[in-house]
């Protein structure tokens, strides 16, 4: 497998990228091609004693920021995306995995890929952990005006997604809505069950209307929304846990006794950190184009990193497009 | 004041409503009316031992359960929210407080009271805890789908409540939407943005855009929505909420000298729960009607009820509902 890996991309580039990439040549065994201003690339990776050759550097001398318009980042054809998207385009590489403006990135890939036949609107997706294990929610934001078969074929692809990648044998998908009944709902979901209950009729695991609340509990593998709530729900739950473990650290130094008991609860602190850690995830997999395209978030660490090109291996090695072009021609 | 309180409303009815009055009567002082089945109250009423004169019984024979369509209810003429209203429109009360079905409480609110003028779609509101106080949230439900103009108005009715009975100043409003740029949303946000942006200018205090993290920031005190997206929001965090303690308790389980602390952890995670309890602001006004309606928690315990009825004095005193229908005529 060969990945490539936007070295400019995410707060803290080229650092946590070439350490990333490190990581993934020694743990994984991983091709990894970075792309980017290759000065800054091999005075970076010099740093590290990685003395095999998984590691390639493809110089792309033009940045994309964080915040750049897709529109603007689009006609930067030297980019890091684009030297990258290229890359797989003429078969020289077989994923991607940027922690940059997931914008452009979305942009840049469908312009590049192009998309799976059948599919309409491409949809970022994320892994988000909950108490038996995890939930795949997708659209979390590329699509904030949503047609209600564009929910179903984003049902396709999230099955596929956890059956091939996540692992999940038969996994239960659930629309997000606002009461478990099937009258419940705005107009877009209220047409979407439609399609969605037709198409279970043909084969596909839909169980039902799933509420905020089952995000985390555990009941769906797989909830499909439109991608302004989905973004909203995304935000709001790295937000709440944040927030929650910060009151409970502020009560924990309000209370003497409580301080004196809080240096044993360390351990317990860093599994609940790992089972809730993004980092283990990877990425959010950018679905319905034609090559695999993993999106991390901004502030990944090099662990984080290492873990998307993990992903993006699986995801190459599996046939989880065709996968996808056949259950969209079947239920769509 | 004089508060009706509906006594079949919630998941222990009339249990938890009875003792909920008899709070309020003992430590507010606030005159109680409550509404349902009179031998079942004043069975319930007879295990405390109030003997003051601010409890009255009015009878209301029909049930409306948790789960009963709204359009059902609304032909349940002789039910306990029936009759509640009715008690207002006659002026022999002046606010009304419920732990029943929401959809059937909102409903029979706006056909018996009416909405003020200008208000085109009343809303259900919520107060949610955050860092540094408190945010204010609306819609969360009763309006799944919204026109621009709706977003404006719900802005104005929160900024009233914030005021008038949070105590917020001069609420900073925010719309929730998927980024902060102007230019960032969907079709409806979109156009809600420039709505909003042309009511600061005649004195709004609209300050922008609010994603799904700002909803727990503290850098908002209203935040507005369509009711779709308010809803999973609000299930969302109350899920997330009770997961994280659960998954912490798991991990503090699972490590032996974790467990040993854990027993000093008592007052921080009693301060904790107090912060983040919903009982504390007693409940979810219906703002854009005519008189007061607070609608509590299904699970409502004696104490949030107690809550909701000192809330629904604080707003029945305030001016609030002469302030939206000026303001929805200065803005809208």
């Amino acid at each position: 497998m060969r990945v490539v890996l936007d070295a400019m991309g995410g707060d803290n580039a080229p650092q946590v990228p070439v350490r990333g990439a490190v990581q993934a040549a020694k743990e994984l065994g991983v091709e990894v091609i970075l792309t980017g201003k290759r000065e800054l690339i091999e005075d970076e990776l010099s740093k590290y004693s990685y003395s095999g050759n998984l590691i390639k550097v493809v110089d792309a001398p033009e940045s994309i920021s964080m915040d750049e318009q897709p529109s603007k980042a689009l006609k930067k054809k030297n980019s890091s995306v684009h030297v990258g998207m290229s890359l797989i385009k003429n078969k020289e590489a077989d994923a991607f995995v940027s922690a940059g403006n997931t914008g452009a990135v979305m942009a840049i890939s469908v312009f590049s890929l192009g998309r799976l036949k059948g599919v309409e609107r491409p949809a970022i997706s994320t892994v988000l952990p909950n108490l038996k294990g995890h939930t795949f929610l997708l659209d979390v934001g590329a699509n904030v005006d949503c047609k209600p078969h564009h929910l179903l074929q984003f049902a396709v692809m999230g099955e596929a997604y956890a059956k091939y990648v996540l692992g999940d044998e038969n996994p239960r998908i659930g629309l997000l809505n606002i009461g478990e009944e099937e009258t419940k709902g705005n107009e877009l979901t209220k047409e979407a069950y439609k399609l969605l209950k037709k198409a279970s009729e043909k084969g596909l695991n839909f169980v039902g209307n799933a509420e905020g609340r089952d995000i985390y509990s555990g009941d769906f593998d797989v909830i499909v929304c439109d991608g302004f709530v989905g973004n909203v729900a995304l935000k709001l739950s790295e937000s709440l846990a944040k927030i929650l473990a910060k009151i409970l650290k502020e009560e924990i130094e309000n209370h003497f006794i409580s301080r004196l008991g809080a240096i044993t609860l360390k351990p317990a602190i860093k599994s609940f950190k790992k089972r809730i850690d993004y980092a283990e995830w990877g990425g959010a997999p950018l679905l319905g184009v034609k090559a695999p395209v993993i999106i991390s978030h901004g502030s990944s660490n090099a662990k984080a990193i290492k873990n998307a090109i993990k992903v993006a291996c699986q995801f190459a090695e599996s046939n989880l497009n065709s996968y996808i072009e056949k259950n969209i021609e079947k239920y769509g």
